[in-house]
């Protein structure tokens, strides 16, 4: 069945219901970033591959809203699907909602499927459509029924993980969880977030590619814990251990009967942002719900500190894999026969070399030339090119270790570097060098550490069209929240303890890409009579290429830097690496 | 009669009726910030005379929510009032809700008087205590029970000023506006912001002290504007002309009424931020509400060409102005008998001088030495001291020229400055430099601009309490929305056209404040591939004292920038000087 045929049997479906616009979001019932096969919904409509968008289908109009990482895949995927792409303005931001508020009459039917969408995004849908006379109908999945041989939930084992490497156990967290219910004065707490419940039980799985979470839902209150999740995931040892914690397991599609008979003028604390508006229409009209980010969340992101330990551990072993690596690519290039698809596949080889690697944080993307300068690019058989001793390669690239979570990129010169090539390179590098190392005020949020890292771009009329950085889990998602590096206006601090990536870059369509990403660790600094200051740790250990970078455009500051962060890789990563690989990494990171 | 005694009778007043807490913040039934006298509520209940604040009442508990920028003021103010300081984290934040959600039980009433409280406050209340099971009692104005003589509402004369000063007729403002609201699809607007109604009608006024504006409301529809306001204001003339334009002059409190009468199943535009809920409340059910920012308040921040061209005239006028007062000031300080009191009527006497002087655009802070630390600081009989030869001055003062608003702060040494006091002014000078020099891309919101002029400050452990830089009107008010200069996640794009003050400050309680305050004017830059990208245009006019610069703590670019700054001070203010003025500037602004 075509793309073009599925849009079809979409409007058909449209038609026979009277629906004007029909909506299909990249999410699950649990608003997931990274899907299960049976919700690639945008993918399986248009064929687009990214990890963010959203599509809109009209009469006469079929788009995807995405943002700038994705606008040259999209434009090659797209091609023949019947959809054009619409380009964000915002990364992330529901822009499609004004485009159908300009065009719907009064009395139009703005149709979705309320297990796809937020109750946020379900709200804010409600406020901005339902003053234009415009209707929701918010029970309409129109892919189902053409969607032949559509895959099933996945079954894959689930396992739980011990203090020694979480810090904390179950019990604890959970009664950090119920302390925090008592203030938003909760009787229930919903949690939807695969990584939330994955953080909250100590529990990891592999339901979901590069993503060590399991597909479950979970009800608190002050005296009962219900995880609803498919039994046969858990051995017996574990299901043994979650009792003894106070949880009770029921089957997961049992959340939806579990909400709906909650005792009236009882409370539910929910996330907007992090439940689907479908689980939030089963709550009985007597119940009160309080919206707020999810403890969890936040509890999350401030990594205790044997996380953070083991999380350095991780980093030491990422850095011996990858000096490994582009040490093999160096002396081998020239040789021909790499492609940017072995590439992958090395990379992945000489992390699964070290002890304690589960698998990819994400899909590595190795752009040669001009393929670094699509942000998200996934070599395929029909895009895989050789790599030449020639220009610039961009490999970002992750790995999921029992002791932390990895994400890393790297920009190599393979020769015969352009002027433009070195300034860009360097300007790419003042920018992480300043955004990474940014002493700022307790109460700072990402938005600000944006801006600085972009500064020494914009000083040179350059910029890049994603954020500056994400927040990363713990042998958990390598997107985590609820902290972000990016323009825009997310009201979250930076507290200490949250790792974060801090990846700028510079992408020159048809020619190259370049982005230098590290993670970094809030850590204290100065306290003054101006406050507390905080600054950062840099978590990732690998060598920072020197050879494209002009010097003259470095301030004294960042050269330092620059010759220490290099000088700190060695002593930390060489102690690992056999003599021949240590001279080889010497040599790199030798001062400027 | 003592503020403990109108603290009592406001609680006996709770305590009849069953209040838990009582609200009363800094605003007026236009939601203005400088107020007419019959609203000084805080400075009647507390004796508190800054311009931001809320007063929060409770049983046993009565506090003022303020930020830094008021924390010494407000501890000398409030001693003995039985209202204690609380200290804001962030500026006009309203962290009391969440003080009383963690105090108030279920079934507590928290009352407060609507026509005080914006449409936005009210839902935010509504949502974050609601839940709680707190009721809000919304029409209880405690106050005028106890207020004796509470002042009657101004009915000072306005007027309407020329198209060869604002550039742009009323009739051509009131096409703009209601193609706005076509795109909204609202049958009525309501506009209670008394800056949008003198942009849009093109009339000014001396109701509120420092802000030439008008009480008045008013509704537009497709076909018809009703400007609710005393006749008596206006002469024969000026009422010709708006009717001329197609406007119906109605009395001012007409409003609640027509508003009350309006047709069920109509729809109306009302500002959340800029509508009391006083008058929200007088809709009748079957109208629909559409809430977002006037289309007025960004029409009125992107100034016309015009408007340009005659405010660059009245910064020439200020810079005249104030080349006179510091060099009067350095002339005559020795002598001794100047006072900060002296000072301010000094300055305003220069102003007074220039063609198109109407008045000062607020209050002048004149801070020797430890007052300088208090950004807000307003010179008082007690507070009073004279100016030696010795240490920091700092004078923040702005003028109403009939062709444009000034707002300006300049520090200049007295002699005999601490190694800090110059490392201080010249961090504090970087930061202004970064802020008011940086290039960034079209989209790029105040929140970023506030990060880039504060970095230099961080890099030293150093900061600020307030905000970096605010909107300026065009001969209307000193502060003006939308856009904002400031931490806060305000999703404001910085448009061409928009005029800025930049003022970063360090500020050492007991010792001195350094504040250096530009305004500048958002003018386009380069243009390339990755996009659009803008700068600013410095519109003061005025010199900037090099004697405490530390030249070694400046970059290259930074100290080239103070010097041509200079020069262009003395190219553009020297023709309006005499020889002896010139040759006293020329000296000043030698390059370092």
């Amino acid at each position: 069945m075509s793309y073009k045929e599925r849009l079809a049997g979409i409007r058909q479906q449209m038609k026979e219901q009277g629906v004007s616009a029909y909506i299909i979001p990249s999410a699950d019932p649990h608003i997931s970033e990274y899907l299960p096969d049976r919700y690639k919904c945008i993918y399986f409509a248009s064929g687009f591959t990214g990890s963010a968008g959203t599509l809109v289908i009209t009469e006469d109009f079929a788009g995807l809203w995405t943002d700038a990482r994705y606008f040259v895949q999209a434009e090659e995927q797209l091609a023949g699907s019947g959809f054009e792409l619409v380009k964000l303005q915002v990364q992330h931001a529901p822009e499609y909602i004004g485009w159908l508020a300009e065009r719907l009459d009064k009395g139009a039917v703005v149709a979705y499927d309320a297990k796809l969408i937020s109750v946020g995004l379900a709200q804010l849908l409600e406020q901005q459509l339902a003053p234009l006379g415009i209707e929701l109908a918010t029970d309409r999945d129109y892919l189902d029924p053409i969607w032949e041989g559509r895959p099933e939930l996945p079954t894959a084992p689930a396992y739980l993980i011990g203090e020694e490497i979480t810090g904390k156990a179950t019990t604890a967290k959970l009664e950090d969880l119920r302390a925090a219910l008592k203030k938003y004065r909760a009787d229930y707490h919903l949690i939807s977030s695969l990584d939330d419940m994955a953080w909250l039980f100590n529990m990891r799985g592999s339901d979901v590619k590069c993503n060590p979470v399991v597909l479950s839902f979970a009800l608190i209150s002050q005296d009962n814990t219900i995880l609803f999740i498919d039994q046969v995931k858990l051995n017996e040892a574990d299901k043994k251990q979650l009792m003894a914690d106070g949880v009770e397991l029921q089957p997961y599609e049992m959340v939806e009967r579990v909400l709906a008979e909650l005792p009236a003028g009882s409370s539910i604390f929910i996330d907007p942002k992090r439940n689907c508006y479908a689980l939030y229409k089963q709550l009985p009209k007597g119940v009160r719900v309080i919206q707020d980010t999810n403890p969890t969340t936040f509890f999350k992101a401030v990594k205790n500190e044997v996380e953070v330990k083991n999380t350095r551990d991780a980093m030491v072993k990422d850095g011996v894999a990858l000096t490994r690596f582009f040490k093999w690519l160096e002396e081998n290039v020239a040789n021909g026969g790499i492609t940017e698809m072995s590439v992958a596949d090395k990379v992945r080889d000489f992390r699964a070399e070290q002890e304690g690697f589960v698998g990819e944080s994400f899909d590595t993307i190795a752009g040669y030339k001009a393929h670094g300068a699509l942000p998200h690019y996934k070599a395929t058989p029909e895009s895989d090119v050789e790599l030449k001793a020639d220009g610039l390669f961009l490999l970002d690239s992750g790995g999921q270790y029992r002791t932390g979570t990895t994400d890393i990129t790297r920009v190599v010169s393979l020769g015969n570097l352009t002027e433009e090539e070195k300034i860009d390179y360097t300007l790419v590098l003042k920018g992480m060098i300043d955004g990474a190392t940014a002493r700022f005020p307790k109460g700072t949020r990402g938005y600000q550490i944006d801006a600085i890292t972009r500064k020494p771009l914009w000083d040179y009329a350059r910029n890049y069209g994603h954020g500056t950085g994400h927040g990363v889990g713990f042998f958990l998602n390598v997107h985590e929240g609820p902290h972000v590096f990016n323009p825009t206006p997310t009201p979250v601090d930076i507290e200490l303890g949250m790792i974060t990536s801090v990846e700028p870059g510079i992408y020159r369509p048809e020619q190259y890409g370049i982005r230098i990403e590290n993670l970094v660790l809030t850590i204290p600094d100065e306290t003054n009579d101006f406050g507390e200051f905080y600054t950062f740790e840099h978590l990732t250990v690998a060598l920072i290429d020197t050879t494209p970078v002009k010097k003259e455009l470095l301030e004294e500051r960042q050269i330092k830097w620059l010759n220490s962060y290099n000088q700190m890789v060695v002593d930390r990563v060489g102690p690992h690496l056999n003599e021949d690989e240590l001279n080889w990494l010497k040599e790199k990171a030798k001062a400027i």
